[in-house]
């Protein structure tokens, strides 16, 4: 049986630069209670970005978390107030330098519903143009092209290992 | 150009049931300091797991996070020591009674490398046997076996809405 979880409390534990975390007491059946450690994210938007060579742009960078340097496609989180779409050309330029002559929306998902809210709205860019590239000062990152045969290799191989690339991989094949 | 972050400090802000949260102060290049929030997970492991009439079984469940019922592949987190496979194996049991004479290893990835080090791996379960389900005290679930195309719709309209269900499903696409 289903049961939505109603709040009966709920605590600040931290509001940070990128993330908030709080915990919720919750009411499950038979006057039952529950913590929800919950981490609040803004949303974020990933870019599938496809030159005329059939290559995704990819950008390699540690991530501090993993403690590792990961191959994915250009994603950054949602400004206030900031459409997806504003955000996913935003990006992209910001990222590789690319602008995108067709931007479309693909598909949304939450990357960790267990634990947070944070959404993640996948785009499609094509008619790519070259230009200069213009990362936040924080940010380090090499821009890669990769085949799209080549990555859907590195997918089954497991050399890409972030969520978000992989999903927009899987499901560019079939669109391209 | 990439660059490794070093940690100059490191604050543990919250140590929860499911997570903890820490904030890094880490080096970037020309002695730039910047700092990192860090959501620290166990692991976790979801299971594909597909019946004789090449229906996947899915979990229905309510989500506090995002204040939604979400329909997802039966998943849990690692408990401590325990090996992804032996949890594949018991979370299939816990969450929807199905034991599975295969059970093989499919993926792994990380499902929010920008604030988090949670790292999922997937297990596809063929071969099924259906028997009691026992769920956590606190979990409260609906199982739904969805035929894999309709799944498939079920991605491409957004209906599925959870990172690690829509990778479980493209993949298992080919491999049926």
């Amino acid at each position: 049986m289903i049961f939505k979880e109603e709040t009966m409390s709920s605590e600040m534990i931290y509001n940070g630069k990128i993330i908030n975390l709080r915990v919720d007491t919750v009411e499950l059946p038979e006057h039952k209670y529950q913590k929800r450690e919950i981490v609040e994210h803004p949303g974020a938007v990933g870019v599938i970005a496809i030159n005329d060579k059939k290559e995704i742009i990819f950008v390699r960078q540690f991530r501090k978390p993993v403690e590792d340097v990961l191959l994915e496609i250009p994603a950054g989180k949602l400004e206030e107030g900031e459409e997806p779409k504003e955000c996913a050309i935003r990006e992209l330029k910001e990222e590789t330098g690319y602008e995108a002559k067709n931007i479309k929306f693909l598909n949304e998902f939450y990357t960790s519903a267990g634990f947070s809210n944070e959404k993640m709205y996948l785009y499609l860019a094509t008619d790519l143009q070259e230009g200069e590239c213009c990362p936040d000062e924080d940010e380090y990152v090499d821009v890669i092209n990769v085949d799209i045969k080549k990555a859907l290799e590195m997918v089954s191989n497991n050399e890409i290992k972030d969520s978000k690339t992989i999903i927009g991989i899987l499901l560019s094949k079939d669109l391209i």
